[in-house]
C-alpha cells in the first residue's frame, strides 16, 4: 500500500531537544514525557489527534524518542484504524536495544506496568549514533545493561566483548556495532517466539529480580533507572545460576567489577527487604503461578534454561551474596 | 499453555436472558447493551474487571452475546495483558455469521465506528441453534443479508440457495446448514487476506453503500437495523455491478422480491438524500481517498472485481433505479 501521510509521535522533552535537529516536515503528535503518563488518557489523547489530522489507513507513523514513546506509539498505531505502519527512532540506548525492537506495546494500567497492549513489530527501526552520542551517563549505563543481558543469552564471546568496551567515553563507531549485534540477538530470539510463549522468555534474564529492585525503589521515592534495576537483577540471577545450573563464577566476578568499574550505582537493600522483594517478583506479570518463581537460568553465557521455577525460599541466599558482592 | 481461569464477556440482555440456561459457573463481566456503549469507557471497565478477577496471560474468555461483545470482547482480550485467548459464543445470526468470525475486533472512537482495534481471530467460534430458534424476525432477516452477501461471493448456486429458503419460519436445522456455509465463505476469504489489504475487502459488499443509509438513519433519529442496510447496500451495488461489469439484472430482481416478500423494511430516501449519503461513503474508513469511491463489484456471483473505484457521480443512478426497485 502506498503510505498516505506521516506522522511523528514524541514527548514533550524530545519534541523540545531533538526534533528541531532532525528537520522533519510532518505533523507532531506530542505526549508528556516520563512512564507515568503512560496510560490510557495519553492513549485516547493520541488517538484523538490522529482522528484530527486525518491519519487514515495508509499513514505512517514515526516513534521518535525514549521506551515510553515506542510502547505507546506503537500501541497507538497498532490499535488505530486497526493498525497503520510505525517506524521506531528511539533515541536513548535503552529504547534501542529493548523496548523499539520486539514488538512488545503497550500502556501501564491499573497500577499495573504494561497491562494492557499488543505484539506488534515496528515496520522499521532506525538507530542513528548521533542521538547517542549526546546521551548522559545513566542512560548509557542503564541500555549497557540490556546489552550484556544480550551477551549473556549468546555466548561468552559476546559476553567478553561488552565487558571490554567501556559505554561511557568509549568509542561511539564501537558502541554502536555492539549495539547491532546485541539488536540482532533480540530480533532473534523474537522471531522463534514473538508472543512469549517460549524461548522468548529468555529475554527475562535478569528482569524477575530487577523488576522487583524497581518496583520496591520507586515505591520508596527513590526510583532507579530501568537498567540499574537489570543489571542488579542479573547479578542476582546469576547467582541462582551458579547455585542451580553451575554456572562459573568467574563470569560473575567479571559482571560485578565491570558494574563497579563503570560507576553503575544500586540502592542498598537489606534482608528485612527480601519479604518485600519476594512479593513483588511473584506478582510479575510473567509469574502467574502462586507458588514458584520462573526463570531463565544459564549454565554458561549463551547456554539457557528458560522455565526454570524455584521457591522463593531458594531465592534469598542469592540475594545474600549479591549484596556481599556489590558491597 | 495449559488454560487458567475462563471469564465471561456479556451483556446485560445476555446476562439476563441467555446465561441463566447455559448453566456456565465462571466469573462474569456485564457490560451495558447496544452499539452506543462500544467505547473506550466500557473496554477500561472490562480490563478493570480482569484485573480485579485475576485474570492471568494463561486465562481463556468467553464472548457470548451480539457483536457488540465480540468486538468489544475480542478487543479487550486481544489487548489484556498483550493478547490472551478468547472463544466467541454468538447469539444473534448476525454476529453468527459476520463480527463473531475473521477477526475484526474493536471499539467506536471520537464518533467512529471502530476506529479503534486491533485483527484478532477468535480462538474459537461456537454456534448453536439453540440460541437462534428464539431470536425475534427482525435478527434473523438482519443476518441474513450478510449471509446473502457471502453467497453473492461465491457461487450462482449459493445466492440461488439462500433466496429459496425463508429465514424466518423455516427448518432451524437447514438454517443452520446455510449459516455454516457462509461462516466457511467467510474464513476462506479471511485466511487469504488477514489484514484486509487485498482480497478480504470483497466483504465489503454492500457495505459502502449499506454504511451510509446505516448512518443517515441513525442521524435522522429512526436508526435501522445493520443487515437491513446491508440488504438496502447490496441493491444499490448490484445495480452498480450490472451498470459497469454486466451483473445479470435477473439476479437482482430475485434479490428485491426476495427481500420483499420475506418483510424487509426500508427507510424512504429521495434524490434530495444523494449528497448526504455521497458524503457518507466517502467517509468510510475503507474509503480513504477523497475523490473516488471504492467498490468491490460483481460480474456474476462468485465473479469479484475488488478495488473498483467509481466517480461520486456514477453512483446517484444506481439510487435511482433502486429506489424504482424497491418501491
Amino acid at each position: 500500500m502506498e503510505p498516505k501521510g506521516v506522522f511523528i509521535i514524541t514527548d514533550a522533552n524530545v519534541a523540545r531537544e531533538v526534533l528541531p535537529n532532525l528537520g522533519l516536515g510532518y505533523p507532531v503528535v506530542t505526549i508528556p514525557a516520563g512512564d507515568g503518563n503512560k496510560n490510557l488518557e495519553t492513549l485516547a489523547s493520541v488517538w484523538s489527534r490522529l482522528v484530527e489530522l486525518g491519519a487514515t489507513r495508509r499513514s505512517v507513523i514515526l516513534n521518535i524518542g525514549g521506551g515510553v514513546v515506542t510502547d505507546l506509539g506503537g500501541f497507538a498505531a497498532a490499535t488505530f484504524k486497526r493498525g497503520v505502519r510505525f517506524i521506531n527512532v528511539p533515541t536513548t540506548l535503552l529504547a534501542a536495544v529493548d523496548a523499539a525492537v520486539g514488538g512488545k506495546t503497550g500502556i501501564n494500567f491499573g497500577g499495573l506496568k504494561n497491562e494492557v497492549g499488543a505484539f506488534a513489530p515496528a515496520d522499521g527501526v532506525v538507530i542513528s549514533t548521533a542521538t547517542f552520542a549526546t546521551l548522559p551517563e545513566e542512560e548509557l549505563l542503564s541500555g549497557y545493561a540490556e546489552m550484556l543481558k544480550h551477551a549473556l543469552l549468546t555466548s561468552p564471546k559476546a559476553y567478553t566483548e561488552l565487558l571490554d568496551f567501556s559505554p561511557v567515553g568509549g568509542e561511539p563507531e564501537r558502541l554502536l556495532e555492539l549495539l547491532e549485534d546485541s539488536v540482532r540477538v533480540k530480533e532473534r530470539i523474537v522471531s522463534q517466539d514473538p508472543t512469549e510463549r517460549g524461548i522468548r522468555r529468555a529475554l527475562n534474564l535478569g528482569h524477575t529480580a530487577g523488576h522487583a529492585f524497581e518496583a520496591m525503589a520507586l515505591a520508596s521515592g527513590k526510583p532507579m533507572p530501568h537498567g540499574y534495576a537489570v543489571a542488579l537483577g542479573l547479578v542476582v540471577e546469576l547467582v541462582l545460576s551458579h547455585l542451580h545450573k553451575g554456572f562459573p563464577t568467574s563470569y560473575i566476578y567479571a559482571l560485578v567489577s565491570f558494574l563497579k568499574s563503570q560507576g553503575y550505582r544500586f540502592p542498598v537493600f537489606t534482608c528485612e527487604d527480601y519479604p518485600k522483594l519476594l512479593g513483588l517478583m511473584a506478582h510479575d506479570k510473567k509469574n502467574d503461578t502462586q507458588e514458584m518463581l520462573n526463570f531463565t537460568l544459564l549454565s554458561a553465557p549463551g547456554e539457557l534454561h528458560v522455565d526454570t521455577y524455584l521457591p522463593p525460599t531458594a531465592i534469598s541466599p542469592a540475594f545474600d551474596i549479591a549484596r556481599d558482592l556489590l558491597e
